[in-house]
């Protein structure tokens, strides 16, 4: 279980942990996509990449590989394939359609490019970032194996049975009056992201079968946390007691992990 | 070197080896998407899937497959994957976007969906069609290697180097005066896709380094005469002469290989 310290220091310490992961994570996303021609589309192609709010699955994948015992390289090239693909359908979600009601869950965005550009250009950033992955594969590793399960992971995790799931509820589904459909969309869109970023950073490190689940409980309990404070929940009261429990839920799902990245990760709901 | 023989024995018999492969394809597609919930979400991507128009990249991916020895289920999955990229791609060419000129180059399609669907399924049919061709690897085939090379194969066609490159210039680019617009599209367009197929249908039919670069420049040509032919092309006179010579170009690339199978694939580019 886990040791009880002063909050600051806490906060202090793991916040730079996050933090040189992100910073890896964006160094490998701006030396993967180059300013090489078409530049007309790569150049959209990296600002709309970094344009994205902050998503947290990619650096949750680096730091559950890190638990399981995996050393982060291992799981940069997962990290990036998951904000390639947060960072595409985050920009189709802004786009301007025509007859298209603006839910009042999203904010307003600004818009550097045209809308035939901002379609377009995440229809490319999608494949890009299982081409990133897949190019990860590495035969001195001999981790195909665990390269084309993760793939099999984050298609399923941004397919029609996770993400595209969870739009869809966003968009066309009527919000009811108890939190029932706030937890629905933020289990299938944050929740299910989370859990992906987290089951991929355990596979690619290494972790056995029970670990990978627990990460991925974990990491849906900490995405669900996500969507009900900063996703669809966002202007919602009252969801402090669930948020409190989902919280709860996460933390015993890392109990029986030991060392010196269990306080790491778990700064993630603490903080 | 190709035999001769009359046009009317090689057509019927090529139909019927095009249609088997398409209707193979098309009975993996109907069972990989299954009625399953989300039903809202797996109805209108099973119609997105076959509401396309015919694209013959993944039918050339099989005929590959077939024609440097591999068996025909060796390539389902890629095909499958294929067409689903294709479907998702003009699925989205049809969107309606606000302040969006439709190019002159684009047919009018109906609309069986509202816009929001119209977007989102797409999007989860592109990750599908990755999951579709990473569930083909086979530890008993020991083909690891094999799927994940075509799946990099794949990405790049429909990523920012391939098909998205050539939508940017239909859309953004002013038309020339000359054909050079008209090839340029076609050939990232179309021919990239073809290209692809036919490189991934060799990959994993087993074909050497030598039959899988010629398979891919046959896909070029004979992609790039579907552009000219069906698709930027389509209202432009003049284009017979280009279009032959890539037909040349497409046969020569057929010419070392041997076997029954040779004449099904050039079929491709004489009926």
């Amino acid at each position: 279980s886990l040791p009880h310290r002063p909050m600051a220091v806490t906060m202090s310490q793991n916040q730079s942990y996050w933090a040189s992961i992100n910073a890896e994570i964006d160094a490998h996303l701006k030396q993967a996509i180059p300013l090489r021609p078409p530049r007309e589309v790569f150049e959209p192609m990296r600002h709309l990449a970094f344009a994205a709010p902050q998503n947290n699955a990619p650096a949750l994948c680096v730091a559950a590989c890190e638990l399981v015992g995996g050393h982060r390289d291992q799981a940069t090239a997962a990290a990036s394939a998951l904000h390639l693909m947060h960072a595409a359908s985050f920009a189709h979600e802004q786009l301007p359609l025509t007859d298209r009601p603006r839910p009042t869950s999203r904010p307003n965005t600004h818009h550097s490019y045209g809308p035939n550009i901002e379609l377009l250009i995440p229809d490319g950033m999608m494949p890009f970032g299982f081409e990133l992955l897949v190019k990860s594969d590495d035969p001195a590793q001999n981790n195909s194996g665990r390269i084309l399960r993760v793939t099999t992971e984050i298609a399923r995790a941004v397919g029609s049975q996770g993400m595209v799931d969870g739009q869809y509820h966003e968009l066309e589904c009527p919000q009811s009056d108890d939190n029932g459909w706030i937890e629905h969309v933020s289990k299938k869109k944050e929740g299910g992201f989370y859990a992906c970023g987290a089951a991929c950073g355990a596979i690619l490190g290494g972790g056995s079968e029970e670990e990978i689940e627990k990460l991925r409980r974990f990491g849906l309990y900490v995405g669900m946390i996500q969507g009900m404070l900063h996703g669809v929940g966002r202007n919602e009261k009252g969801l402090a007691k669930v948020v409190e429990e989902l919280r709860n839920l996460a933390l015993k799902e890392l109990e029986e992990f030991n060392g010196e990245k269990v306080e790491e990760i778990a700064s993630f709901v603490k903080d």
